[in-house]
């Protein structure tokens, strides 16, 4: 279907948008509501598992963050694991650490070795992007440069630079997430990924949000997109969907994809 | 999730986008085949069932065609009839008969009573239109006016024109259905559609045809699409999906499109 393969391998799987991954986010405020959701999730037999750190309550102790994550890897075994810490402004918790507070802890849990990948978003300076590059490299953990907008759609040229910006900042995947106002929102945002795929070398993430955005998460791997976050056990995102139904359909989509009528 | 909610009513049935009609074809070549399938396709419940006449080999047989009609009619009780001769230029059976022998098919089997649409295609004249029109109204049937193209998908003022062109020549529907030959094909029809939709006041079927143009059979109607072309017993186009796939995901992503995140 893609005439431009992009393959990423994390712990021997294959992130591609031929075979699109379903994501989970994890979302627990404790320690033990981590453990008890993570559990759950892994029932689901999700393809990666987002831990959104940004929702623990003791993120500013780097102690019993390693100590969390290290029962969250026990339980989930193979399954890799994306590390976020997701900035206010871009939809995330508030919390009070400064962003080298928050590279401080970055750099130490991807040392630990109990994560694949971690997420930055693509707002901060060139030298704190650097920093996090060098750290993930350095320790093997895949880096997804990411940009979100929880409000609109911005213009095709602004998404494309942002995925092109992304790479050239040493990115080993980009991700773009908007919300989506109206239908022709929904149509950039999968345009823009069908672009982007072309103009870049890394694989991309697309997702638009919101009710109508939705079906993105569920037919954006058809233009492009190799990862989608579905709802494992609580929703992240606007418009997440159950990750039964993103399989399902993604099941069905490839089917017909692939059909050589 | 639509702005402008289009709807026709058919046999008490409501066509609309915002709960797409699931179409399957009837394409047998002989009375005993067509009756043998049309019973398949009534256990598939489909919410509309198109017998493509052009496939029948006694088509140029009044008295036959009445005779098979009636046989399909007793055979799907209140199911929806759409009638089409498809013309071998845009991808129907390769058959004899003038345009005005077809014209005159259409309208003995109009005033049987025993169909509820009829499909003609928008390349033949304005006379050849407003006769069908004449005869269509004259005995309650809907018209559909449609537009394929086998090759490529055209540019979108091409496309636009072709939806206007239909509502003025008074066409209760607009057909197109265009293949798909790469991604941004698929995307251009999705923006038609759209796009259409605000410029007409009539409900639209738009289709990208090919395996890659597949995913509009499924998700088509998040952008106006009302009726969408499934395969119930056997295909009669590029790209169709079988009913059973077409309704799951159009039901999970109904299910997305109205939860309210």
């Amino acid at each position: 279907m893609m005439s431009n393969k992009k393959e990423i391998l994390v712990k021997g799987r294959t992130i591609s948008a031929q075979n699109p991954s379903v994501c989970v986010p994890l979302v627990g405020i404790t320690h033990d509501e981590l453990i008890e959701t993570v559990l759950e999730l892994v029932k689901k037999e999700p393809d990666i598992i987002e831990w959104r750190a940004d929702y623990y309550e003791r993120l500013e102790n780097i102690q019993l963050v390693l100590k969390t994550l290290a029962s969250i890897r026990n339980a989930i075994g193979e399954i890799p694991l994306l590390f976020t810490i997701r900035a206010e402004k871009e939809g995330g918790q508030a919390i009070s650490l400064t962003v080298q507070e928050k590279i401080e802890i970055m750099n130490v849990v991807c040392a630990s070795g109990q994560i694949d990948l971690i997420d930055l978003e693509l707002f901060h300076n060139k030298e704190e992007i650097t920093q996090v590059r060098d750290i993930a490299k350095k320790h093997q953990v895949l880096l997804i440069l990411s940009y979100h907008n929880f409000q609109a759609t911005p213009a095709l040229p602004t998404l494309l630079e942002k995925c092109v910006e992304a790479e050239l900042l040493g990115a080993d995947l980009a991700k773009i997430s908007v919300m989506a106002q109206d239908e022709k929102d929904v149509l950039h945002l999968l345009e823009v990924t069908q672009e982007a795929n072309e103009s870049t070398a890394i694989p991309l993430i697309t997702i638009s949000m919101g009710p109508l955005g939705s079906i993105t998460r569920m037919f954006g791997f058809a233009f492009g997109s190799c990862i989608t976050f579905g709802i494992g056990y609580a929703s992240s995102a606007p418009g997440q969907i159950p990750i039964e139904d993103v399989r399902q359909v993604i099941k069905i989509v490839q089917r017909s994809l692939n059909h050589s009528l």
